[in-house]
């Protein structure tokens, strides 16, 4: 049977292109890129070329990338580096609690980390969202404090696909930064120019601008099997003059911010992959806006008002669609529609099933509805005829 | 030119068995082994399937496997994992310092780690190795206290290849678990059945039995590139029972030690590789001892007693060699050599170069020595043919 792989915020399956790149570095680029002999020299080499044409991606230099094994671990790389850096091993924070701001619709690679600070004593503020999915500008400036040392919102969600106003975010951080006097824990803090501003961007690179000059971000997050190219590969964008620590250590690989031997083989894929979707983004995007469009409005007829869009429609990805259905239970019909050949999702892969979506119940879903999320996340191989048949198997499922 | 890599302590080469599985899977094995859907099962079906036949490959259970992203990764989430479960994160250790045991010729990710924990506060006792580059059991036995925590000592080393008698130090340790009294922060210890026992095997299994059971091990680091599998991939056998806690936050995936999606096409390489390993370790363990030996026998038929063999020749793995030659600068001559399509090594990749080896100082040989030393590794693919063309071109750059 045919299948339609509808679940691209969850992976990607691996570009061709891609695929070719990364099958010749496996090959012929196996060195060590810490090796002077000419192995090694080719691997360096590939490596350098790469990171630079990522950086180009996202505006940023060379020695602003440091690779990774994935978007999980960029974030801990990001959250706890950060952490590590200001505040050194022991977590000693004396008298003033540091503070951090987050959303609670963060990842759970994010929420984790902020989980494990708040266990040593840091001061965590989850930003809520509103109905359509989207954190208040003005909720994020009365939480700024002096003592805010880091604030991380996702540029769009995974599970909703509801993007951020990034910019915005980062504007209004600026001017609290220069604007907010220095206090006990903020002398700390001034050194670094103020709390640092991280953003998940895992979902965005294939649809939305990534500029990190004007996103107006200190770190961001990037993985490869979203953008389809290779598991096991990511990296963090960090900010020239941003102090932060390593979390994994040893040979003092990518500047001595995450040891271990380059994956180059990958890392080329990744490289790939961004030029990709550099080359592809406005016209993917309009084309799959447009797809993802007509899908919705094609469940409304179905459904009518029974159909609830979990976020915002607008402000969204273009490839994501979230909703629950009055009366449906979505395990069930993700594992029917599974065995008419598409493969959607009911949340987040990285989610222990049974408790639901904390995405959804943040939007003020409530209990069934976030154990009743249905997502599709059309993607770069998704055809209108797809998006037809989908509609086709749906009726009569629905109609049961 | 054709090129002869001898370089296999550092990186091999992916074997083309290795690179099929690998590249089958990246084509079809795409999905997040936390889904549901079809694409979904089948990749947790592969993970499943390659978990079990690492585990075998090491006489563990599937549950002790836990994937990372190699080597670096598994050795700090063995040393930093211990100590966070042990302790939690605030290394808060009141009265009595907890210890630990290592070497002075670990790996630099090995040695980094307890770098940072004696900033924390944390007792390390570095063993001395004796001229051959083996530790000394008497010092071991020693060296253990009621508060020893953990032990870390390298199967066999990366640069010298010198292999420790692992069975004979968890022979050690058991013996003093089972006999020592109980004190103030043994109390913490003994509920994990007094010190852990961790072994970095990344450079053994394509040569040496690595039956977990049979060597004692709590704890085993395993990297794929050392075995002619993929970079960006390897594991941590963690023994039942083993209090230990992740580095890397987020989704909970293998058993919540290490977050992110599994990198199954990699993994699938993995498995084959180790499958590889041991159907061909005996015979191949046999057929580069054989090579080597006679490499080494020219080469001091070439240098007589100007030549020094860095560790002992015969507790060491098939493939390795690392000589200094009197008067001969070794960074000099991997240049030349590489210029005539040898890709040999002076030292691990894993260094900065100019401060020379801490493994060829620990053995005595003084700063001249450890700036000067030569590391030969041969591999699956070196034929006695290579071998004799090297010894006519180092016989020839010698001569001059």
């Amino acid at each position: 049977m045919m299948r339609v792989y509808l679940d691209n915020a969850s992976t990607t399956q691996i570009d061709p292109r891609v695929l070719k790149e990364i099958v010749f570095h496996l090959k012929n680029t196996f060195g060590n890129a810490g090796s002077i002999h000419k192995e090694g020299v080719e691997a360096k080499k590939v490596l350098a070329e790469s990171r630079k044409k990522i950086a180009e991606f996202f505006g940023a230099h060379s020695d602003e990338i440091v690779f990774t094994s994935g978007g999980t671990e960029s974030n801990n790389l990001a959250i706890l580096g950060i952490f590590k850096s200001r505040f050194g091993l022991s977590a000693d924070y004396l008298d003033s609690k540091p503070h951090v701001i987050t959303t609670e619709i963060e990842h759970s690679s994010t929420l984790e980390c902020f989980k494990q600070l708040e266990k040593e004593g840091v001061d965590v503020t989850y930003l809520s969202v509103n109905e359509e999915g989207i954190v208040n500008l003005s909720e994020f400036k009365k939480a700024l404090r002096p003592e805010t040392v880091l604030v991380s919102i996702q540029y769009a969600n995974n599970e909703i696909g509801v993007v951020q106003p990034i910019r915005e975010i980062s504007k209004a951080l600026r001017h609290f930064r220069n604007n907010s006097s220095a206090k006990s824990l903020q002398l700390k803090v001034v050194e670094n120019r103020g709390a640092i501003f991280h953003t998940d961007a895992s979902q965005t690179p294939a649809y939305l601008d990534c500029n990190v000059e004007r996103l107006g971000v200190d770190l961001l997050t990037i993985d490869g099997q979203k953008i389809y190219g290779p598991k096991g590969v990511g990296a963090l964008y960090v900010k020239r003059g941003t102090l932060i620590s390593p979390i994994i250590l040893g040979g003092g690989q990518e500047g001595s911010l995450r040891s271990g031997t380059e994956n180059v083989p990958m890392i080329a894929g990744l490289a790939k992959a961004f030029e990709i979707c550099g080359n592809e983004r406005e016209k993917e995007s309009k084309r799959l806006t447009k797809l993802r469009n007509y899908f919705y409005s094609e469940l409304f007829k179905m459904t009518g008002t029974k159909m609830i869009l979990n976020g915002d429609l607008k402000n969204r990805l273009p490839n994501n669609l979230n909703f629950s259905i009055k009366g449906v239970d979505t395990e069930f019909l993700t594992l029917q529609l599974d065995a008419k050949g598409f493969a959607v999702s009911t949340k987040s892969a990285c989610l222990d099933s049974g408790a639901g979506s904390y995405v959804i119940r943040a939007l003020g879903g409530g209990s069934w509805r976030s154990k009743n999320s249905l997502r599709i996340t059309f993607g770069r191989w998704t055809t209108m005829a797809d998006c037809s048949k989908l509609i086709l198997v749906l009726k009569k499922i629905l109609k049961k």
